[in-house]
């Protein structure tokens, strides 16, 4: 049975303001514990860019020193995601940065765009993404692609071990009692394919958007298993086994029919 | 903006006594608003059989007298589904017979089966059905089969309007205040989607089994809607219009990337 510390981070995140959002970022990181640490979705930039310009003003590439720099404020046997404003070329994406100490791992670029998104960014060209990292196999995705059940489970089924999904969810109205929608999409994802997800969030408000603060990390039973401290942190061991059983006698993947889907 | 009225009925069903389980369904059903009316899987027989001979004992063919006598007491507009131990030669299925006042529409044989099925039930050839019946294009899906994520949104995508499911859920432990975890699947499900779902279960206990009591209509929007009222039946009017959107400018399924699944 093997398990990892997985931790969320609601993130203090200034729009436009590059400098206090990267000593944010290094101050989370430089506290992290052994396993995974997740930072939200556009960390380095905020979300509600007003026009393309603004974007590409807060945009970097993916070498760019102060994302590759953060490698080095992270301790020994943690692996690193936090979402930026990607430049590429003449292009923008919204995605997001794996890193340890040695450096970067990879990077994600999301393939499903929310709403005003469409204006900034590029479609990324993978629905979710795959790394062999020293904590495990990641699965890396960001935000609404969470909200097609199609990205965990293609994780889930080509080994991923966790889920680090960096978000920006604008508040939804829902039903007194419930968790978010996406909150919810999470879980059913976990359960699903016995996956432990990390969520961070934007907690507080931005240019007029309120966020859902959903910062948490899910387990594969499907349960929110933290939600942030006094330091904004959700830091939860979960389960990474290989082991799909649910309940005694099934597994959700043996039990599946693909061959009917 | 179509509408459909969706009930689903937490039926007193006793373990063997089929007189009794037919009288507890027609009395159901002839109480039936115009729109959908889903009863729980196994309806007619209870489900924990002890042994072969038991579940043989309680089967029944497709065209029993007792099954399609259902349709005659079924009011005008009303589109039921039922579960029930259905015999096909030397085989049993874990099924549900959709019907109206016209006769049999379908009927569908459960394609993954929940920890002790495999002794009694053969799998189906088909991972959830669709059917065009008088009140829209039906999804019907039985009990485990929703916690395949692949089952609704194939349905879905091939024009799903409503998902009946009869379910058995035994009650498993869940944190305070939360769903049950197969509830959270549906709703992930239906919200993922915009595929309102009649979830028709087990209340009390059966064998030492205690049911989880899950019975609700869940809308588009993933929200339960209704739960059981003092007859035993959830009921609700939820849109089942084609429309995919999600928020302003999003389509939960225009928004997929096929091709990277």
């Amino acid at each position: 049975m093997r398990s990892l510390r997985v931790s969320s981070v609601a993130l203090p995140i200034e729009f436009g303001d590059e400098t206090s959002n990267f000593a944010a970022a290094r101050a989370a990181l430089q506290r992290a514990e052994p396993g995974l640490i997740v930072l939200p979705e556009l960390a380095t930039s905020g979300y509600v860019f007003g026009d393309l310009d603004e974007a590409c003003a807060l945009s970097m590439t993916v070498d760019d020193p102060r994302l590759t720099g953060l490698a080095d404020v992270v301790p020994d046997g943690v692996v690193a995601v936090i979402g930026f404003c990607e430049r590429a070329g003449e292009q923008l994406f919204n995605s997001a940065l794996v890193f340890d100490r040695t450096g970067t791992l990879g990077c994600y670029r999301k393939a499903h765009l929310w709403d005003e998104e469409y204006r900034f960014f590029s479609l990324g060209a993978e629905a979710g993404t795959l790394m062999d990292t020293p904590i495990g196999r990641l699965g890396v995705a960001i935000c609404y692609d969470i909200e097609f059940p199609e990205v965990p489970r293609r994780l889930a089924l080509a080994g991923a071990e966790v889920l680090a999904l960096p978000v920006n969810w604008p508040l939804a109205d829902r039903p007194a009692g419930e968790h978010a929608p996406e909150t919810i999409q999470a879980m059913a994802a976990a359960r699903a394919s016995r996956l432990p997800i990390a969520i961070a969030d934007r907690h507080g408000t931005e240019r007029g958007v309120t966020w859902t603060g959903g910062t948490a990390v899910i387990d594969r039973d499907g349960w929110v298993v933290a939600t942030p401290d006094a330091h904004g942190v959700a830091s939860a061991v979960v389960r990474i086994d290989a082991s799909k059983a649910l309940g005694a006698n099934n597994d959700v993947f043996a039990d599946r029919r693909p061959e009917l889907y």
